[in-house]
């Protein structure tokens, strides 16, 4: 990972992993849950994982460049995670399951980030 | 890093890895280039460093959908990498040097990707 | 619309215009598509949605921004766009049939913008 | 603009249409800061920009979206365009000056979403 600038970056390492993480899972599980057999049922999860993964990203992009929002980003990021993960966690297979553990270590991070 | 789905997701790792790391270290390039006395000189390099620095985080979100587009992309990411590597390596400075290394691996990456 | 810059802009209004319009179809129509009945028949139609709104997003952004990498990015873009349309055109309700002209008309202004 | 979906993406569209004006003054006013003579002095104005045009680039996305998280999304974007303002306010060039007025346009409209 890149340690090029200074300390203020440093200590948003953790939390900007984890959210690349959990964009990636986001991503990679909406594509996913468009062909499971029952992804009528899953409208409002997909509509979660858009918003997850977007925020990640862009959480990500802000912390990288120590934006001075980072935290108030951050906050409702984790909002965003924790609300995602709560959806992921109701259904079964592996790819919903896998992405809700990776919604849940990144909300827990921006939590940590925003107080 | 999250390896729920399938193989054609797996085979990006590498090159997702390289674009959030890439994403990052021209983020906090553009932050630090603001702060240098010679900013006014920058104005291409920072341009560069904008521009960079989202085509590499679309890349990465779009590679962790798997996006039927994703050589496409690749091939434009690395195009821009290389040349905001050049840009970069016109600066003395350590994380314009540094961006220029996270930039030339990154489009070394999205080149095997994109072909 | 602004026009408090120069004239390198101004000639971008157009493609500008028509790319937040294309997003704002896609985005739409892809919400619409995940509560039809036939949502499974329209897996691709949804992928190509999802890369659509994002490419045009950032179309929108960097003509506004006079990216050097104006053309090559519209280039992709009007080629995604015009993938959107056709996948789009495939289904008879409203909101693909309008999001497939949308698709179209942003198509061209991008052609053009790349010529 | 699109309108083929619903009512509850049509009451956007105000808000929707002034988040993408905000996004490409931003984006322009960014461009001409870095050319003016007094650049060290914006350091602080074009990171504003910067975080600005993003925000309001993805508010017009998730809004397109019908996001469930629209109205906690215009909240932060509109605290973050109202600051946009106040620096811009404070530089007397044309596109600075301009920006602001999108800015202030863009938080009232935010804030009206967000309520």
């Amino acid at each position: 990972m890149p340690s090029v600038v200074d300390s203020s970056v440093q200590q948003f390492q953790t939390c900007i992993n984890a959210c690349n993480q959990c964009m990636q899972a986001c991503e990679e599980c909406l594509t996913s849950c468009f062909k499971e057999p029952d992804v009528q049922a899953r409208a409002h999860c997909i509509n979660m994982l858009r918003d997850c993964a977007d925020i990640c990203a862009m959480a990500s992009q802000w912390m990288s460049r120590g934006s001075m929002y980072g935290k108030q980003f951050c906050q409702l990021c984790a909002t965003i995670c924790d609300d995602c993960a709560t959806e992921c966690e109701k259904f079964q297979d592996a790819h919903c399951q896998e992405c809700a553990k990776f919604c849940r270590q990144c909300a827990e991070e921006c939590r940590k980030m925003a107080s």
